[in-house]
């Protein structure tokens, strides 16, 4: 289980990443039961990756996989191709969510949005490796 | 402006405020454009709530009223009954959402949801006087 | 049929009174099929009403009747109660919107929001006088 | 900050354009939070884009990209692709929306449709250097 504490320094760890590289962030944690516990824009973060960074979050949880990899599965003429269009528009399939794990065991997600697909994803592997 | 700083400075007070009365909340704020800086979920705070949280703070932001006011002037027979339907239903018409303002100009807005109507303001009105 | 070089003076005309009661106003103008033809917000108009005028304006076509006299029609126990449930959430029931009439026929609608009802629905009848 | 002064003088602008080629556009203009200030529909421009000229700019503005290259990065494939599930359908990822700066700084955005991708983008650049 996943406790707001745990949130807070998963998106502290995420945020000192995406310093790092330059470039703010969208960060959101979301528990076992893919609700949102914590979010935070950083200065300068692109507006619509508000919503994104949440719904990253919420569909590595939903599908306890990264979107990097749900992505993978996901382009024209593979199999998952069309699972964007479920759940209501709250499936990402595009890098930045990662499920947060305990003792091998999805106890939620983190999901990071506002730069390349490459810098979301790395930013979201600092934040998991926090908890 | 607000900064991601003051966002976190006025959802630990608020958070405050809802420990000494005993009900976990919900606290959002967004900014002056309407848009959300930082969410935080207290333990075992109503899941239902992540949602009016947020949009308590963003129908402050959007009338420049807090949403106890609004809700006052929503009800069937007042002049703005029929608002809720409004804005894709992102409106909010019960207590909890406060404008947030420096030097009397609105800048965001603190959204609280999570308890009764009088306790939610409460605890906004905390974290907003902590800007 | 109203042009565009319509829509301008009629928002225009709107603007016009809305600075003289001091209220920044949104407003907004459909042509007879109930499409958008122009929409201006001025400076510190609530960002709610973006929204909010555009849909007074639709309103006001779609049934050809002031959403002012929509309104007393469609409190809880009149005959119209529950028509802001329709139209995928298209209806408002509150003072603003007008309808826009050459001789004697519907071709259009204004829709303003931004103050109190009396103070929306005097700027509305300002810009439909200048058609 | 963009002032209703300067949507104005960018619409016009971007309509001037259209008018040289020919083709009648709808024009919108959005500010810093992504906030409609004006928008304008030519006679005879599509009913269709008064909706996609809107959240083009929108796009552009959440984003901080024109949406020649957000959609050039969005198609099945590339690391982007899935981003139009996201923002409750409001991100477009084809070509007409322009981000508007000052001093290097993106204080809003043009969204323009009504044409072909190339007349869109074509016209959002001239009204964006109306700014």
């Amino acid at each position: 289980m996943i406790q707001l504490a745990d949130a807070r320094r998963i998106i502290a760890a995420a945020e000192k990443k995406a310093e790092e590289l330059g470039q703010p962030m969208n960060v959101a944690v979301v528990d076992e039961g893919g609700n949102l516990i914590a979010f935070e824009r950083m200065a300068n973060a692109w507006l619509g990756s508000i919503d994104i960074a949440q719904k990253k979050a919420w569909t590595s949880r939903a599908f306890d996989i990264t979107t990097k990899d749900l992505g993978d599965n996901s382009q024209s003429g593979n199999q998952f191709f069309g699972i964007h269009a479920s759940n209501n528009g709250k499936v990402m399939i595009f890098a930045g969510g990662i499920p947060l794990k305990k003792e091998g065991k999805v106890v939620g997600a983190i999901g990071v949005s506002g730069g390349s697909g490459v810098q979301d994803h790395s930013v979201a592997e600092a934040g998991a490796a926090a908890l």
